[in-house]
């Protein structure tokens, strides 16, 4: 075996495999040794207990040295990343790795290698960090139709939000205590924009769907811009914002249509996934026949990461054991990837207007031109305090885009104050 | 393919089989037929369009004929169901079962008989219906140490509680509106009594820590004693009454002991056990890397348990074309399994006592004698309504059995009102 990178990461991967080897050997059914760790620099100090003669900083050629039978790599990012797995596997070994911008920007070249060398590409931990939720959707779920795959996949962006909602803190403030407590970054950007949610979703809805997508399918919005007037306006409503990773299949008389996206949404409060509260992933899960699922836990830490990334790394030794690979991709549905103005979502739309007759139903005509039907409007306050807060039905995500727009240029409506989709409801 | 049984769970079976014959054919590699329906009388109506030359009464005959390459048993019971699965392996067939019963009863003997055979004996449909928990437990965990699982696995018992708790209805009433809503059966003992719950301990403490666990092991007590008052006991501490299947491991000087028990607990409601409602099930893991993981889903119905049964029977088939087997029984650590009365628990333990001075003092007297730590103490009410609730620190399940014993001697208690362990709580 073959560790590629050794940092957060990489080094509990090494600390938990000699803690447990004996243990990891019984399971798998024959011994298993650290063969090699591949590091860019040699003169960091390590948080595992590793023999110095096995680090190098030739990780090409490490993998490729003959005598590996499992790489698992944790560097992380597209390149070298990538020519490392291609070139281990072309090499014979099976592959384990926890590298979502890889295989949300190009899966299909990884897994194609994989099959054309007859081995193993497994990545639990590239999901939600130590939450099962590869192998539930490749195979727990195989014999069901997953219809929807709701995920908080963030924990740095679950954090700002819940602290937002629970102390009542600005996006700044917030921001700011997660990076005081080491959940954000310095450059929050991939956390807070969305990006590796994205690449989550993709990873799901390629799983969940057996259709190839990736990162380039998905819509994308961070939460950089949600208020405390959003926060506000959802705990009037019942309800939280949480950043979710949303992966929909849809019959259509075309064929099945899917979909992947990822923004900030309000849920209600009675929601399996609104307790989710922290920097803690969960996904929701539902499908035909199972119904409704949520898989829970910590999806992010070195430690939790490794978890994973051992349990794949059992799992990928026992099949080079007995020559035989498991669950390859699986895409042989092949869908149509929807654009986002396609999908069917639900708007909450919360507005300053003025306190005169007539003014709803302007409101209401705005949204009639569209075609779309309006759950709940309320009205709150009086004079220079009313509002209006108008929740839709499920509507064609662009319309409804356009009609907050149209909405924010009529005369009685003095400001949009607060747009955001709404899930995890039945209508 | 051959089905053994066509009830509840087997008739969702079939007609999920037949809608998505398609989708399973490509997730296999291979199509699949239903070659045969094994039921006790042909004269039943089913809830599933299968011709009527498939269904014969002749199991054995069925699952011995040559042709059949899985079998799919949901008959439930230890006999004929384990002859029936014994047959089938010894035929060439791997097998996909709930049985929960005969897997906690003799596991041993099936999964012998199949290693034996060189076939597979699949069984996620046995814990907790739809929610994948035994492939996470066989593989996903399989590179870390799982120290505790906390699972709510009887939705019956959980609708129970759930309705005592939310609307303060006594347990009959409770029962009753169970009943009524088909979530309870005529008669509720195998779940009431906690025997359901106490095979899926079993099952979960065998997995979790690669041992042979049977339910002869388990320590098993019901909700039938649970009261108004335990409810509201509960409520005031800020907990949840819940039935739990609770499975520990613990290291010890002479090596690691482990221990499975079904009995119901209070947990604070900030748990994420606590907010499992009604008829739903919900497994916690805590593991070493991994922390804290959950998953949640409904625990039974013929749909659910079929998307489980199916999902097995896509990886069964796959493992058949490949001619390999999957994860068999892995009891390597063989650890101790250690008794009721030597396994620590936390109490909670509520009386009605006279109020005088020193009867505190004497009440925590009777703790210290056992060596008993307590860590709260909290004086209710005065006069004739004058109560004390204790909160103790873990200690051996025996002393504090008999310590409560002891309590209701005493003449300054006039009674003791709640007894309850508590689990889910850091001390």
């Amino acid at each position: 075996m073959a560790l590629l990178g050794c940092g957060a990461v990489g080094s509990q991967v090494a600390r938990l495999f000699a803690e447990q080897s004996a243990d990891l050997g019984a399971r798998i059914g024959a011994p298993l040794e650290l063969a090699g760790v591949a590091v860019r620099r040699l003169d960091r100090a390590r948080d595992a207990d590793i023999a110095a003669d096995l680090f190098t900083t030739d990780a090409h050629g490490l993998v490729t040295r003959g005598d590996i039978d499992v790489v698992i790599e944790v560097i992380g990012g597209i390149e070298p990343a990538r020519s490392f797995i291609l070139a281990a596997l072309t090499a014979g070994a099976s592959v384990v790795t926890a590298n979502k911008a890889l295989l949300a920007a190009d899966g299909a070249t990884l897994f194609e290698a994989a099959a054309a060398a007859q081995r193993d590409i497994y990545f639990e931990a590239a999901v939600a960090g130590a939450v099962p939720i590869i192998r539930p959707l490749r195979e727990s779920l195989a014999g069901d139709k997953v219809r929807r795959v709701l995920g908080i996949v963030n924990g740095t962006t679950n954090y700002v939000l819940d602290k937002m909602d629970s102390s009542g803190l600005g996006f700044d403030e917030a921001l700011e205590s997660a990076q005081s407590l080491g959940y954000a970054e310095a450059d929050p950007t991939a956390d807070v924009e969305g990006f590796d949610a994205a690449a989550k979703a993709a990873i799901l809805a390629s799983l969940a769907f057996h259709t190839r997508v990736t990162v380039a399918d998905v819509h994308r919005e961070g939460i950089s811009e949600v208020t405390g007037t959003d926060i506000l306006s959802a705990q009037e409503m019942g309800c939280v914002v949480k950043l979710l990773a949303i992966c929909e299949s849809e019959e259509r008389p075309e064929g099945t249509r899917v979909s992947a996206r990822v923004h900030p949404a309000m849920i209600p409060r009675s929601h399996p996934l609104a307790s989710v509260r922290g920097a803690f992933n969960a996904v929701f899960v539902e499908s035909d026949a199972a119904g409704q699922l949520m898989f829970y836990g910590p999806g992010a830490g070195g430690a939790p990461t490794a978890s994973a990334v051992l349990g794949d790394l059992v799992t990928v030794a026992r099949n080079r054991l007995s020559n035989v690979t498991g669950t390859g991709e699986s895409t042989y549905a092949a869908c149509a990837v929807a654009a986002m103005g396609d999908s069917l979502t639900r708007y909450h739309v919360a507005m300053e207007v003025d306190d005169k007759p007539g003014v709803l139903a302007s409101v209401a005509e705005m949204f009639a031109r569209e075609d779309i039907s309006i759950q709940t409007v309320r009205q709150v306050g009086r004079g220079d305090e009313a509002r209006l807060v108008v929740v839709t039905h499920a509507a064609q995500d662009s319309a409804l885009a356009a009609t907050v727009d149209a909405l924010a240029t009529m005369a009685s409506v003095r400001a949009v104050t607060s747009v955001m989709r709404v899930e995890g409801t039945t209508e």
